[in-house]
């Protein structure tokens, strides 16, 4: 494959950046990739595992003469990063990020893109429970979502660049509207993190059930939620406090339905109960003939099926 | 390894007792294995794939001679098993149970189980999002937990042989009293598959985000709670109708907690979120620890980290 970008910027050497910058090596699609991150640690590291082809220790510094600069910070760092790099931005270069909310990320990083640099928002839906230079890994992105939130007016040749990069980085790429992102989002990802956060909190606060025990006899259920709420709490601190609108409605909801469950198992109404699981199973198959994940029995983890 | 129970009947061949079935003749601890279900189509289906040695019709029939029988049925069809297979018992022979409630099913087998037979009630921590005859594998216990619950003046050599059933079948064994079982349960298992529930639920309900974009854009946090939510109706209607005080115990517990998450949201409290999100991250790495999950990063599905 040609080269896309003669020169990328990473700004934020996570696990999604240090993805991106293995994934386009694979691919072949980008000339010099250069990264920065704010601690001079997570840089040591970079540099130490060659995780790009060059760190720098500002973020103004990695976006000269970068051809494409990718934000790769916690949403609510994006405003003021946005203004350092700036006065640096190479004209006709485009920015993007790879935030998990799209309407605060557009009108904290808008204001700042100078006339002739494009700006292009993307969300690439991957991830894994692990942050830090160490966690990411190339295939991240085969066959997952890349959502591209074009503002108005972008330019359709840039948009297209970035279309390209992210499918040679094996994504699908879609475009959607930033407030319809953040709704879709906040359903599929958001209320189930801070749900899951919540439910291990819960467990960690039992007096009268051990942590010990809670580890010990975590069973499929509470071992997936931790899983997720092993999550960044930076990132995720982020995501709240930007995302709060939507979040908060989708709570609502999720409030509403679980009181009219719990009345449900207080009253002893099994026949609402096992409607309502029946009808759940079925969107789980959906999702795997949509070939989001797999069949494969994942309770058992990794155990051979008969 | 020698045979521990010269005839074992399974009454019920969903995943547990299949998995059960191929775990005992992996280990090669069981004489026969005589197996049963309620549904013809099941019985037809165990007995085309040869899962047991013999299938009856009848769960009275299936325990004739058994040395142990084992009631892998949903908790609310134990009592009327348990009346059905009283007679039938041989004098000797130990009677036990998977399910994942154990006060109800301690009170609903009891009085059924004649002088001179061994009631033992049991629950592996093992399961899969998939059911029914062609589920179980023989690997689906190996490093989990099995939580043996005997009741008061229960024969100390029947415990034991049932404990050497379950380690030979790959499990490790605890015991545990039914009360506290049950709570250790509703924090690790029951609340955690009620919410997940609900959440798929509250996806499914929303108009303004269509059916087709939560199923492709699922991304790591509702995928799993679709994973969650995919378990059996009808074994999950039953765990909170028996459960029904743990659970509601918890749920208010969580109830109470998420409120204060929300609050923390609305209101802008970065740093309470923060802090909150930090600690949970502890709490999967001690799970990690314990053995009960892998580190490898789950989100990614089965890629190879760098």
């Amino acid at each position: 494959m040609s080269v896309l970008y003669d020169r990328v910027a990473l700004i934020g050497l996570g696990l999604i950046a240090g993805s991106m910058s293995l994934a386009m090596r694979r691919a072949g699609i980008a000339g010099e990739i250069v990264g920065t991150a704010r601690s001079a640690e997570t840089r040591a590291v970079a540099a130490e595992i060659g995780l790009v082809d060059r760190v720098t220790e500002t973020a103004a510094e990695a976006v000269q003469g970068a051809d494409l600069v990718v934000l790769a910070v916690p949403v609510g760092a994006m405003d003021a990063v946005a203004a350092e790099i700036a006065p640096n931005l190479k004209p006709g270069a485009t920015v993007t990020d790879v935030g998990s909310v799209k309407r605060a990320v557009v009108d904290a990083v808008t204001p700042h893109i100078p006339e002739g640099v494009h700006f292009v928002p993307a969300h690439p839906l991957a991830g894994t429970e692990h942050s830090g230079p160490r966690s990411g890994f190339a295939e991240l992105f085969d066959n997952r979502w890349c959502l591209l939130v074009p503002v108005e007016g972008a330019d359709p040749k840039a948009v297209d660049r970035l279309r390209a990069l992210w499918e040679a980085m094996g994504a699908n790429v879609e475009e959607m509207d930033a407030d319809h992102h953040d709704l879709v989002l906040a359903v599929t990802s958001h209320v189930p993190h801070l749900i899951a956060y919540t439910m291990v909190g819960v467990a960690d606060d039992l007096r009268r059930v051990t942590d010990s025990e809670v580890i010990k006899y975590s069973a499929a259920g509470f071992r997936d939620f931790t899983r997720i709420a092993a999550s960044d709490p930076t990132m995720w601190r982020d995501v709240f406090l930007t995302n709060r609108d939507a979040t908060l409605d989708i709570l609502g909801r999720f409030t509403e339905e679980l009181f009219a469950l719990q009345r449900a198992i207080r009253t002893g109404q099994g026949e609402m109960l096992f409607d309502y699981f029946t009808h759940t199973r079925a969107i789980r198959r959906g999702i795997i003939e949509a070939g989001q994940d797999t069949d494969a029995p994942d309770f058992g983890r990794a155990k051979k099926v008969q």
